[in-house]
């Protein structure tokens, strides 16, 4: 495929830029972080050599703007009606994300590389907090409609829910099953109702 | 320092394990896993290249004994006579441990080091396993003092304490504040109490 040949929505600098992190994501679903190289992604892409590393400098510049395009592309923030409900299909996302045996490598290369480079570790905290800031809104909801006390951190009751998940993926290595999600989300719920995620009065 | 004078207690085996594994602790304080080579532990450790892979087949073998050896060494587990006493003490070991100037860089670098090996990721999981096999003793001594209820899951209070701190360390990479290590010992009490670690009814 040619640079011409790609046809996309969007100026020219815009598809190449799809075309360039398209064929990154699908290097990193083939492969781990060890495995990309930028002639690979040429291959894939069409795109110049040159090209490629004037814009992204290299694997890393490509891996923090894969980052910053999934931040551009804002997801749909489950509304089930109760923060249980909601906070289980957040879970559910993250471990359908990661099980995918054909996607599923790509979000686990992510995160790998990032622990290998600073460019990509500041994409990834970027990315997080972008997504944090999104889910908040299913407990900032739950405190509307009192079903966990006003005050309540938000971005901390989506962290514990969320952090169990990548707890196995990432540093235990056990098994990610579709129950491990689900008791996530009740345990940040039950928490969350509890009233453990209110500011704490702090010796004087 | 040759082999020989290394003055350590067991037989010369245990010697030369010491001096091979302490010289690898000393090599991941200072670099990563990316900086460790064998040269460098043959240079530290004083012992022969040749016997070095021979017992240990290289990096990943070393690292998947320095997490044996620390399986064997079993930490005092904390006993403050309450489950929100002891679970803060266990996030507090784990935060003091990762947030230590000089030796956080230890712990941090085996678990990177572990996403890249599958020989060291099995080391991992197996000294996970054990690790939460002794804290699960906290919640143990809460349910027979009736702080949580009889057939809470213990591995998993412990889990869900410890992985909010894994998680920012690891993957979305927001500072590791003690006032979080506190924060995520509260959630896991809560949930605790609140019954989000007994089994679920499964639909039929």
């Amino acid at each position: 495929m040619s640079e011409e040949s790609i046809r996309r929505p969007g100026g020219r600098s815009a598809r190449v830029r799809a075309a360039v992190l398209d064929a990154t994501l699908a290097e990193l679903a083939d492969g781990g972080y060890d495995q990309l190289t930028v002639e690979a992604i040429v291959a894939r892409s069409g795109v110049h050599k040159a090209t490629l590393y004037r814009r992204w400098g290299g694997i890393d510049g490509l891996i923090a703007d894969v980052l910053s395009r999934s931040v551009e592309q804002p997801w749909q923030v489950p509304d089930t009606g109760s923060l249980g409900g909601d906070l289980h299909a957040i879970t559910r996302l993250i471990y359908e994300g990661f099980t995918d045996p054909e996607q599923g490598a790509i979000p686990r290369n992510l995160i790998v590389a990032a622990l290998r480079s600073s460019q990509a570790a500041q994409a990834l905290t970027g990315f997080f907090e972008t997504q944090h800031g999104l889910a908040a809104e299913v407990v900032s909801r739950a405190v509307r409609r009192g079903e966990v006390p006003e005050g309540t951190d938000a971005v901390d009751v989506v962290r514990t829910a969320c952090a169990p998940l990548y707890y196995r993926l990432f540093v235990t290595g056990e098994p990610l099953e579709e129950e491990a999600a689900g008791r996530a989300a009740e345990a940040a719920l039950a928490a969350a109702r509890a009233g453990a995620f209110l500011p704490r009065e702090r010796p004087a």
